[in-house]
């Protein structure tokens, strides 16, 4: 059996468009985009439109849209919320397609755009989004967005998670050091997740603008079975 | 007491000059060229040109100049030798400077040149290295090369070796995740160095070329205390 190939981005400026073409590229952003997004369609959402720029946003406000957008953590004065997963709730989103632009994770999205097939992942999706990956016959990349092009731990422990899920399987292979190092780091994390995550700097970001309520929830595994894929440049949920 | 500040970035592609001005930042390319140039000056080098490309190297080898020059781990055909440090004997390198050509190593250098003050690291300094450190009155940044701006282990667990020991002196501090990161991988490997390089990357290129004879050598924890830094253009040993 030919083993499939597992890799791992740490930050958007060492990505190689040209190498994952083939390849399921999963976006990782667990604070918080990422999340959102799946809590976004656990909670019924049709479909997101991922726009990058703010002005993009803002005119499919104008054109009676419903727009999550954020810069820094914080929700543009135009928009109907921001990125908080909290924001997501069944009430409003629930048979919706919504506009979102966020400081990360949109610009990932459009940055992988030449893969096969670009996924969300996150801790709350965890094993819908591994099995899933398991039965695709495909490549995989885990691209954590980190944040303003720096390394992150969130995402990086996330990705361990996902890296070491599907090497149990037998079915991956990896020469990748950032996949080694992902799993590494989630060896240490695994057993007590939220204090191991006290120690990122997004962490803190986010308590210093009291927007870290939702931590905990970000770092829920299995809340749900959602797994959001690109299609025609929405993410959609992901039916096999 | 104002605490300094303590990064790491892990490959080209991730590093913002403009950050580090005031700053050492520490080149760490243990596989090979920084564990060399420890060796060169551990054997009596003089000084060091760093050159990033090839034919630059080959115009000073027609002046008569002592080259070592390699891409991806082999010798140019005209230079005098490699980047193996086993090349930097004290018969060839004692009372001379040479001119040295690297994959990664020389053009992280070029890259860094706006720092306050550049010095090579690995394991082959490591306590010489940090002790320097701990008595300048500057911020540090850690700065790994990395293979062709992808994330490698070796530079990670050196950056976490020097990093753990920087941090517990209780003179700095870090809110960079890159740093927390080092240093957690270090804690694992730490114990059994050579077993844990042994799933990097470089370690099977190496192997696949027949040039990992040097690996145990480079993973050598302080076998010289000379700090080569960059003055005028040159790497020289540092005198305080």
């Amino acid at each position: 059996m030919v083993k499939r190939i597992l890799e791992t981005c740490f930050a958007p400026g060492l990505y190689r468009p040209e190498e994952h073409v083939n390849s399921i590229v999963v976006i990782i952003d667990i604070l918080r985009a990422s999340s959102a997004i799946c809590t976004a369609f656990a909670n019924g959402a049709v479909s997101i439109l991922p726009v990058a720029d703010a002005a993009e946003a803002k005119e499919y406000k104008s054109k009676g849209c419903l727009v999550a957008a954020e810069r820094d953590g914080f929700v543009l004065d135009f928009a109907d919320f921001g990125n908080s997963p909290f924001n997501f709730t069944k009430d409003k989103v629930d048979g919706k397609t919504i506009v979102y632009s966020t400081t990360n994770g949109t610009s990932i999205i459009n940055q992988a755009s030449s893969a096969h097939l670009i996924a969300i992942g996150s801790f709350l999706n965890l094993t819908a989004l591994t099995e899933w990956i398991i039965r695709m016959e495909r490549d995989v990349l885990l691209f954590c967005a980190g944040w303003k092009n720096r390394f992150n731990l969130e995402d990086t422990v996330c990705a361990g998670a996902m890296a070491t899920r599907l090497m149990e399987t037998g079915h991956f292979t990896t020469i990748c050091d950032s996949t080694h190092a992902a799993m590494d780091l989630w060896s240490k994390a695994r057993y007590d997740l939220p204090a191991y995550i006290n120690k990122a700097a997004q962490r803190n970001r986010l308590r210093d603008k009291n927007l870290d309520d939702c931590i905990p929830f970000c770092l829920t595994i299995d809340y749900t079975d959602k797994i959001p894929v690109m299609k025609n440049g929405f993410l959609i949920e992901n039916v096999l």
